[in-house]
């Protein structure tokens, strides 16, 4: 899930404008870049600006501008630009999916026009839903000490999206964008360089969207990249609130270590392997559906999700080579689509590459594949527990794509033992029978598991994200920067942009709409005196 | 607030022993320190060691066991720990205010045996209430897709108590402390240096209530000093879960980048001025009075709370100066109690040097005062705001104990622009009239002040901190590491030592407690399908 850029023009004249403080305007640029088409390996048209600090400078003041403003916004017009947004998003759908084919590779059918493109709106309009609601931010009355308290909006937030969902994670529409705008504040996105015309095709939606509702119009802005150092400088800026990333770990330690420097709330989500044990009994009772399950969760999106399963745990015995045995048949038969881009291939590779050096053997692909396009075989290796516990932590490399690791252990035991060695992870899963067979090893191995994963499954592949107040889509460190939140789930992922701000004594009229008395819309859940309610104080 | 120590001596023999794993056993130290006595500045009998990093990871290595033990630990259980302490202390109060005042020169009655032991008391009450409701963790339930979310324990807990509450913010006993137990986690205690023997006494208190109500033993630990090098290292190691940290900024700041470096949760409280806005109308209306409220909060506890009004923002004219002047009488007529140590007593003026150098000039006040003890002249400084904004940064610089500094004005506007200067704080104050003549003035700078504060009051002094859910103990860096939080309050205390876990698709056996269908004790609040219930899933 890299950032970083493709082939680089320094000095493009003809470069696409960014957004800035309400208007598309030329860059004040160091160079530019174009996308890649994945499929084809061709550049695609387009040059898009490297923005100079002259860019991110005037972004920041936009934006604090706006936050001053946006804290005065009405909760109706920002759930109105959200759902205008999500119209847009909807009336351009056409030419927003062929652009993000274009440039991700990924199928427009179903995926990009019938799943994430609806999921995407779908977050904007659950997410209008919540801002008026206004239970997200948890108003807390002490009607005693008259004090009270709520989450407001923490300032300008920066939003950088990954390769992976050029819709539904996008700087400038996805997840952390709507979680940002719920919570009241402006966001600057950084594009994901890999689909700038995707990104700037929504950020036209998205001012259009600010206009329509009357927003101030440097809630959105658009940047498509910078620097390494003015991405280190901008997250630190005094001006900068937050920042959302998704990406890969090593671009984004760099720049969680700057905003913490500066005391900058930084929340990533950085890398993992999402372990999975399938337990002997589950193994003895369904092998065969299980290696299909397994083969066809691994290659979805050519295993570019977050949550891809990518480092399964078998006990050694006859069951365990037949489920290897169909993976290897499964993941030959099946076509290699292509990857996120040249980038990804190469890192790919590279990760493969490094399982390789410390042990893992391959079982099948394990090569680029010629051209056309940034492909790489539909890849699976294997290792042994000990193999895997000489080298745990370059065995859990992630080879973010189509491959993965199998590691077939001794016993139960030596599951115990890796998983004292395994990495925090977004998600993990534990396969067991039907028959109660698996029980006893589940009722040992789930602690061990638990506290290194966001979210638990059983008997299922981690693939699916649900957009859902229930979700976790987070984990320990250093899957994300903070085990206490998830980037996916709505009220909680906008809880991530807020500040607890305290009332202490201060006169009615002037307290914020959601800690007067009177319930503002009468279904904001408040905590009055110990007790949710939808009611108002005294009664 | 300083945790960095007192007199040193190496290889002393006699040291008192360190709480490890279970058990009273010699430090294996690195050298010794012995606490004074701040209004005699005599040393107080008793060596504590400096213990050397075998120390702390004896305590890591036990808290770890500790913290898989305790995830499986009943509520009743956790709960009674917490009653039985409350009951322990209380039981111990002569001897541990007998210690308390003599280790921090805070008066026995009030302060130290009517107040802040029944709040310590009050805390450990409410947590245990908490625990037994369950509330806390926020149980998020989506029926419809068999999602559900808890939050949970985040690991083993390093606290760093302050010195300026040696019962309710101890590391052993205190509001971190509190939370942290509440919320699961074994807690490792690192006493601060200035009071050691109140640590100790309350530590035999805790262990003793840890056997009664039969927790892993290594739930509570305690060390009195480390090394700075350890200190670091120990926010780092892999085994520790987060860490709470009350006291100086500089030592602050070290330990979080150690622990931000490592992906540790680094929850600190740091630093505050507590600016007050004492607006014309209400200076008018009630000068004399405001001065009196302002002097007596100024010196209560000697100036030595984080919440101390520290920046006091007048508009020049008579009144203001009939302010200072009964301010000035009142400063010099209040009797001068003794400051936490004499460290406390060098960074005082240290800090008002501080201050003077940058053109701030002495009201009254101004210097350490002769033996006994560790005392420094009420004080209070004055600046014009032009003065102000030539170094605002130096001029915010904390002067923790009984100092403060007046900002006189041209205007409004000017107010205005200081605000813009603010560094984050954990409080600021609006004074103003009751005719409306301020509102005006009002609107304009609440929003300027609000973005920068965690709890804002009107017509009220910061330095009461009410133990409440609606209370904001917190604000924005570098008052605090991070807005969202409090240290003071249940529930939302709790939540900073958690980690949120998700379930997905388990099987209804293997679920907590507290997401299984049926609501385990009919009290917990669960949000279930958006909907906060005290019911069970389908109804």
């Amino acid at each position: 899930m890299a950032w970083s850029g493709l082939s680089v023009q320094v000095g493009g004249m003809s470069s696409h404008p960014v957004l800035l403080a309400g208007t598309w305007r030329p860059s004040q640029s160091t160079g530019s870049f174009h996308a890649e088409n994945p499929a084809t390996g061709q550049p695609l048209p387009g040059d898009y600006p490297i923005s100079s600090w002259a860019d991110c400078d005037t972004a920041l003041t936009a934006a604090t501008a706006a936050a001053a403003l946006l804290r005065a916004a009405p909760p109706e017009t920002i759930a109105r630009f959200l759902t205008r947004y999500a119209e847009r998003i909807e009336a351009r759908k056409t030419e927003l999916v062929e652009m993000a084919h274009a440039e991700s590779g990924l199928p427009k059918a179903p995926r990009l026009g019938d799943v994430e493109l609806p999921r995407t709106t779908n977050q904007l309009r659950q997410a209008a839903a919540a801002v008026l609601e206004g239970s997200w931010a948890m108003p807390t009355i002490d009607t005693k000490l008259n004090l009270r308290s709520v989450l407001a909006p923490i300032g300008p937030v920066w939003v950088f999206g990954p390769n992976n969902f050029p819709f539904a994670f996008n700087g400038i529409a996805g997840g952390d964008f709507v979680a940002a705008i719920a919570t009241g504040n402006p966001v600057i996105a950084k594009s994901n360089t890999s689909h700038p015309g995707t990104s700037r095709l929504l950020a036209e939606e998205a001012i259009a969207a600010v206009g329509e509702a009357g927003l101030p119009p440097a809630t959105v802005q658009l940047l498509y990249r910078t620097s390494h150092a003015d991405g280190e400088r901008l997250v630190a800026d005094p001006r900068t609130g937050a920042i959302g990333y998704t990406g890969s770990r090593s671009a984004g330690l760099k720049l969680k270590a700057a905003a913490d420097a500066a005391g900058k709330p930084f929340y990533a989500e950085l890398s993992s392997v999402n372990p999975v044990i399938i337990l002997p009994g589950a193994l003895a009772e369904r092998g065969a559906k299980l290696a299909e399950e397994f083969s066809a969760s691994a290659l979805m999106a050519s295993g570019q999700f977050c949550t891809s399963p990518s480092l399964i745990l078998l006990v050694a015995g006859d069951a365990t080579e037949q489920f290897i045995a169909t993976v290897k048949t499964r993941l030959e038969a099946a076509p290699v689509a292509p990857l996120l881009s040249s980038a990804v291939a190469r890192a790919l590779a590279a990760s493969v590459q490094t399982l390789q050096t410390h042990g893992a053997q391959v079982v099948t692909g394990g090569q680029l594949l010629p051209a056309p396009g940034c492909r790489y075989a539909n890849t699976t290796l294997r290792v042994t527990g000990d193999g895997f516990l000489a080298a745990p932590e370059k065995l859990q490399t992630e080879a973010f794509g189509n491959a993965s690791l199998l590691v077939v252990v001794r016993d139960i035991a030596q599951i115990a033992t890796i998983l004292g060695h395994l990495e925090g992870n977004l998600t993990g899963a534990l396969y067991t029978d039907t028959q109660g067979s698996d029980d006893q090893h589940y009722a040992v191995l789930e602690p061990l598991l638990r506290s290194r994963v966001g979210r638990l499954l059983n008997d299922k592949m981690p693939t699916g994200v649900a957009v859902s107040p229930a979700m976790n889509h987070g984990g320990p460190y250093p899957s994300t920067s903070h085990p206490g939140f998830t980037a996916v789930g709505i009220p909680a992922a906008l809880r991530r942009f807020a500040a607890l701000q305290c009332y202490d004594n201060v006169r009615a009229a002037r307290l914020p709409a959601g800690l007067q008395d009177k319930n503002p819309n009468g279904k904001m859940w408040r905590l009055i005196d110990g007790q949710w309610s939808q009611g108002n104080v005294g009664g």
